[in-house]
Formats: C-alpha cells, sequence, structure tokens
C-alpha cells in the first residue's frame, strides 16, 4: 500500500471546496469539513475524508440537502427534537448538540434528538463539544443495517455507535467513542484488501455460520453485535445496538432498524419507511451540576493515572485509556501531516475532476 | 440441586421482616424487599433475597446504615448529588430515581448521582420507575473491583451494569440490564456449583492466562470485560465499565475502580478511599420532551414486532426482545410461586436463626 501524506490545512481546503460545490452555505462546509478533518487527524481514517465522495454521491441521488432548514420542531426546557431537513449529519449534529450544550448551561442538562438526518462522521467530534465547556457530552447514531442480533440471520441494526466523553485536568479527556458491534465494518475492508482472514466473531455468513471470510458481508452475510456471541454476551452487544436505535430514531422520529437508509447511493432507500432519514441523540451535561467541576477533574487525574500505572500481563502493553491513542495521533498528525492510503487520493481526485475543482495531488 | 419454592407474599414478609429487624424503618423496609423480590419474581436469582444474608453481614459490620438520612447535596433544575448516608442502596437508589422523576416532569428530563451507597439490586427495578410514567429510565452502579480492564492483570473494575427501559404500547417495557462484563460472577458460581469449565473468554487467571476453571476468581483471577479480549472488543466492555465508574462514582464523589468497597463483608473496604460509599447514576426523560408518547409507543411496538419477526439461524431459536423473557418469568412467578435453590433456604434460615425471626422454611 502506498500512502500521500497531505497537510491538515491542505486536506481542509480541498474538503471545504467539495461541499461548497456541493452547494452548502460556506459556514456549513468549513464546519461540515472541521468534522471530517478532525477524524482524519485523530487516526480514525475510516470516518474522515475517505468519506467524501460517499457524501457527495449521496447528494447526487438528492438524498442529502445541500441547503437544509435544520429547526427545533419540539421542546422543554432540556429536551428537544431537530429536524435535519435531510442535512449532511455533519451540519446537523454540531447543531443539535449546540442546543444541549445551551440548555446544560440554563438547566444543568440537554438532550436532544435528531431526525432527517445522515452519517455525522466520528460521534467523538459532538460529545467533545461539551467537553470545552465542562459538560459530559454523549452522542450516538443508527446507521444502515449490517448487524444481526443474536439467532438472527438478517440484518436489523447498525454497527450504531455511542460515545461518551469527560473532561480530565492534566490528561486529554477521556473519550469512548464504540460501535456496538464486535469490529467496525472498516476492519472488514483492511482485511479484505490484505486478503486476509477475519477472526471468527466478527461475521456470520448468509447461512447464519460464523466465518472468517472477510467478503463475508458481500455475500449476503451479516456482522456480530459485540459480544460474537451468546455464551460471550452478544444479547449485550444487541441491547446496547438497540438502545441507540431507540433514542437516536424511535424518540426523534426517524428509521429504525432495517428501515435505515443505507450510507451507499447504490442501494436505495426503503420504499416503506417508518420515519425520516437517520437519527442521532445528543446528551449535554455540567458537571458543577453534580460536584465543582475542578474537584472532578482531579478524580479523573486519579482515575486515568490509576490505571495507566496497572499491572500488566506483557510489559509491553500498557492499559489504554479510552481516548489517549486519537490525542496522540491527533498532535503527530497536526505536526507531520495527514497520510491517506493511495486508493483514497485517487478517489478525491476523480471527485475533484467530476466536481470541476482542483485536484487534491 | 433441590428447590423450594414460596409464594411472593411469604418472601415477602420474611424480607420485610430480616430488614425490619436490622432496624430500618418500616417504609424502607417494604422498599427494600420490594426490590429483592423483583428480582426474584424476573428471574434473576443473583440478586434477590439470596442476598439477603450478605446485606446483613454488612450491617453487621457497620458497613451499612439502617437509617440513614438520604439527602440531596447538590442540584441544579435537572441534575443532583444525593447523599445516600451509608444507606442500603435498595433505599437509596429509589429515592435518588424519584428525584430525577419529579425533575424530568418540570423540565423534561433528571439526572442524579449518588454517592455514600451499597448495592442497589437490580439496575431494571430503578429505571422501570421512570418507564411508569411514560419516560425512558436509565440506571447504572459501579460495584467491587473484579474485572481486569484490556492488557491488565489487575482487577480495577467491577461488573459495572448499564440499564436503559423504554416503554412501549401493546407489549412489555423494553429494557436493557446488562453488566459490562463477558459473564456477570452469578454465572460463574453456577459453574463451580455444577464443577463444569466456563467458556473461555469470561476470566484469566492469575497470570494473566485464558482459563475455563470456574475458581480462577478465588485464585487471584479476573473477569474479563465484554468482548473478552482485543480482537473481540474487550476495550470496549472496559471502556463501556469505565464509563459507569465515571457517571456513578467520579461524578458523585464515591469511590471508584479499585477504591470501591467490596460487597463480601469479609474484605476489608480501602484503608485510603478516594470517595464515600459506592456510586450509582440515574436519569429520567420525558418521552414527550420528545413527541408524543402515544406516537413513540407505537413505534416501539412496530420496533419489537420487527425483531420478534426476523429471520432466525434456527428455526427453534426466535430473536429475544431484551427485557421480555424477565417479564414472562415474573407473571409466571407471581402465580406459581418463586423456585430458591436449597443452599439459599438454609442460608436465610440461618439467618432467621442468628436474627431471632421466624424460619422461612
Amino acid at each position: 500500500m502506498t500512502y500521500f501524506t497531505f497537510t491538515e490545512q491542505h486536506l481542509r481546503n480541498f474538503t471545504e471546496s467539495v461541499f461548497i460545490k456541493m452547494g452548502c452555505p460556506e459556514k456549513d462546509a468549513v464546519l461540515a469539513a472541521d468534522v471530517l478533518l478532525k477524524s482524519d487527524l485523530r487516526g480514525i481514517d475510516s470516518h474522515g475524508v475517505a468519506r467524501l465522495s460517499g457524501y457527495v454521491r449521496l447528494w447526487e441521488k438528492q438524498r442529502i440537502n445541500a441547503t437544509p432548514n435544520v429547526t427545533i420542531v419540539h421542546e422543554t426546557p432540556t429536551t428537544a427534537t431537530v429536524d435535519g431537513d435531510g442535512a449532511l449529519g455533519l451540519v446537523a449534529a454540531p447543531f443539535a448538540m449546540k442546543v444541549a450544550i445551551e440548555k446544560a448551561r440554563i438547566y444543568g442538562s440537554g438532550w436532544v434528538a435528531v431526525k432527517n438526518s445522515n452519517h455525522f462522521g466520528i460521534a467523538g467530534y459532538h460529545a467533545l463539544m461539551a467537553v470545552e465547556e465542562d459538560m459530559v457530552g454523549i452522542s450516538m447514531t443508527n446507521a444502515s443495517p449490517l448487524v444481526a442480533p443474536t439467532y438472527a440471520n438478517e440484518r436489523l441494526l447498525g454497527t450504531n455507535p455511542m460515545c461518551y466523553a469527560f473532561p480530565a485536568a492534566k490528561y486529554p479527556p477521556l473519550i469512548v467513542d464504540m460501535a456496538t458491534s464486535a469490529a467496525a465494518n472498516g476492519k472488514l475492508e483492511i482485511a479484505q484488501r490484505a486478503n486476509l482472514p477475519i477472526p471468527e466473531g466478527w461475521a456470520q455468513d448468509k447461512n447464519g455460520v460464523g466465518t472468517t471470510d472477510p467478503n463475508a458481508l458481500k455475500s449476503g452475510g451479516s456482522l456480530l453485535p459485540l459480544g460474537s456471541d451468546k455464551d460471550h454476551g452478544s444479547h449485550k452487544g444487541y441491547g446496547l445496538s438497540a438502545v441507540v436505535d431507540i433514542l437516536s430514531a424511535v424518540l426523534s422520529g426517524a428509521n429504525y432498524g432495517p428501515w435505515v437508509p443505507p450510507f451507499v447511493s447504490f442501494l436505495e432507500p426503503s420504499a416503506d419507511p417508518v420515519g425520516a432519514g437517520i437519527g442521532h441523540f445528543f446528551g449535554a451535561m455540567r458537571i458543577d451540576g453534580f460536584r465543582p467541576a475542578d474537584e472532578f477533574k482531579q478524580h479523573m487525574d486519579n482515575w486515568i493515572e490509576r490505571f495507566k500505572n496497572a499491572k500488566t500481563i506483557d510489559p509491553d502493553k500498557k492499559v489504554i485509556i479510552p481516548g489517549e491513542p486519537e490525542f496522540a495521533a491527533e498532535i503527530e498528525r497536526k505536526k507531520n501531516g495527514i497520510p491517506l492510503i493511495d486508493a483514497v487520493v485517487y478517489d478525491l481526485n476523480e471527485l475533484a475532476l467530476n466536481l470541476g475543482i482542483a485536484k487534491l495531488h
């Protein structure tokens, strides 16, 4: 595999110009590019500019609205439902998180469900918005059905990620940002490119039999929930995914379960939808609604240090604090640039050609 | 194994009389018994009256306060921290959930962290209190350290359960109530009694090597997080457990991580605590803070029906709706009584003898 490395600024300019070309207002283009770049900076290559052409294809099919009117359609002092009006999730999600933060500022907490939206990038971006305000940040989203619940031979749930972020004092925020499936689809794609088998427990084939074939999804198989099988708690991964689906979509009025529209443009959304678009859910809670923020952060530092210094099985493998590798990547990539694999670079250059903008490289 | 079956009322009277004998005010005794009985009724035998003598032993060691002054020590309109004053978690938790529900009634949502508490029974009891008010109910608690984070050879986290409950219309509430470890300690205890090996992926031995020995915990081993190993997402189970620990204890001022006091009376709490007692976290959100409750419940019914009727691998194993087997058990046991294994009956009879109350049987 060949990598090309780009500065953050170069990728950012390119990404903004793509969104501008789609017809997004400039501030939306800047925001959407910021969400994608954050993913690339943090080393989550599957959710950054690698998806840019996917968003454009959905826009070409008129499944993404570049000039949406994102509005609050229902609210109480601390809850709200936002209608994304078919927006990029990269735009609707930060809008909703700001509403949650504003409510939390006044009442201690804020909770916002979003319908009629699209893929929102990394969950962590939105949760971290709250952390900057000394709040706990929570974000989740449902997604195209790829995962079979325990005992099912059918894809009924997405990899439905949930994210919780907490500020610390001298350490970076502790952030748990995880798909509720055993493995993310991106990991299967890596195995496909390398032509390597995947571990048992990630996927089942079209007959519901566990498989190590990295192409299982393409031939009618399904991903498995976190826990992999019933003996190891796959009903828990299924349960968590259900929680994300219900909070994101049954609460907001979006599509849920097998009705969630596919991210890929070559698959059509359900002809018989149960809601609007895909759904997200966001929360913000003021730390000082529970105890002084400084006190909390001191204890977070203590928590982090105790876990970092845990006795380990292998002296070369320390216990990892959730979110720490991503913060380390962000520092490194801000300095040394963001590497993209050749396939992504070619894809972006082709996109530039089609849109009539300057190539990436 | 021999079972003895008791009516709900008989077990309830016995349990109340134990709490009264501990010196609990009558309304606390009634409430605490209700929490335990709910667990037995729902078929979660590990968390019901089987634990009664454990609570009494902690009380004898003055680690449970039978006459606590449970109070709100910090609050905003929608958040609060409750000091349990060393109460039974069975008493402090419903108190806190009521505070959350009351705040939700006024402001749309309510969130309460609890410190200085003890084991709270099943998480589901508390979450379901909110469901009865047409709210989403959330409850979690940290617990005695038994679980090693990914790469660690040390018990730093409890089985830290999280619970989310949602009302439906014609179906019982959908309730996800799960330990964040691969398997609950109760499952190891069942294997110990039957002298059977446990599946790989549940526990590691004192050297951090995966084991099938059901006695692994007793000989210095640890439980593993949901996901079992890094390849299958144990870092996600570790992350979820961390979220529960932080919301329950770092936010409230309780002990966290390895400092959480042990449930068993023969192990002493840390001489160097970082907070007070164990911690819980509760949330309540009004459904109609997002969309009309009837609309939500219709869609929950649709969600449930779609998943119940999913295409399955084995025609004899249907997809299970989270919480459904427990509701079925509740109906069955209310009618036919609650079976207790002989060891639990002997233990309760011995408890009765020590406390000078009528034997169970």
